[in-house]
């Protein structure tokens, strides 16, 4: 079955934007694959602010060759083109994930990650941690009233930079 | 000069204790050295309450064969025994540092790390990341005005239980 696999940068002080949303912190290691990372991937998922911040970033929200899905409860699906529109991930994703494809990216933000981790669909958490302590910002998880156990299944240190890969699968 | 090293475990999502001080997710590898790691250090530096979570925990706060100090505007002296009381860190460190002897381990908690952080008195942040997302706690570095660089120096990862140590030097 498709793996939702949440995978993103973060802070050793575990943000992964800033305080107003900055990325300027990430720095972006040159040994780092990103085409083999993006490959892996056919669908992605995000949570409203994060679709917001894309589509001021990048115009559209959407990327070439993948299918985009938004969930919100106040998005309407007319003001969104390019990307799916979606108020119900409970039954949304595991429908995805139940359809042929590759893996889905869980993009963020971390209330959506949230929310799909106390739902039991998150499978994996792969987390490039930047070498910086950036004091606050968005967390890669909000307050969540229940733990959840990792398994460390890889990891990879990029010595240019000094940014460690490491990618846990979730205990269900 | 001795290096005063921040060492603690950590969350994946960046928490050195529960959110009522829980320690019960910590992981102990039986491949980590401890002993070599404490023979690192002669000095420890907490906070006040560190030491009280420590008083209460071991009945004492101090360590055989280290110089424990416990930064407090509040403690006295006299109440506590086995320790040095100071309510003075800016100055207390730096004249620790100038002293002859090992490394000096800050032991705890986040509070004292972020002001001592901010005078430029921490050398080196290690920290044994384990396997779990606690969903709130003591954060490792709490809300601090300041972004700090980091430069990874070594890294070990414990495959028994998945807890990967990550050692940085600050930037100053």
């Amino acid at each position: 079955m498709r793996q939702v696999v949440y995978s993103v940068a973060m802070s050793l002080d575990g943000y992964i934007a800033g305080p107003r949303g900055e990325a300027d912190w990430i720095v972006i290691d040159p040994d780092i694959d990103f085409a083999a990372m993006f490959a892996r991937f056919d669908a992605i998922l995000m949570g409203r602010k994060t679709y917001e911040t894309m589509r001021t970033a990048q115009g559209g929200g959407s990327m070439a060759g993948v299918e985009s899905y938004v969930f919100s409860g106040t998005l309407r699906q007319a003001d969104c083109p390019g990307v799916t529109v979606s108020d119900d991930p409970s039954h949304r994703v595991p429908a995805l994930k139940q359809q042929s494809g590759k893996d889905i990216w869980l993009f963020g933000g971390g209330v959506l990650f949230r929310s799909l981790l106390q739902s039991g669909l998150v499978d994996q958490v792969s987390v490039a941690v930047i070498p910086v302590l950036l004091g606050g910002g968005m967390p890669l998880l909000p307050d969540s009233p229940k733990r959840a156990g990792l398994q460390l299944v890889k990891h990879q240190v990029f010595a240019k930079t000094g940014t460690v890969s490491l990618e846990y699968a979730v205990a269900q």
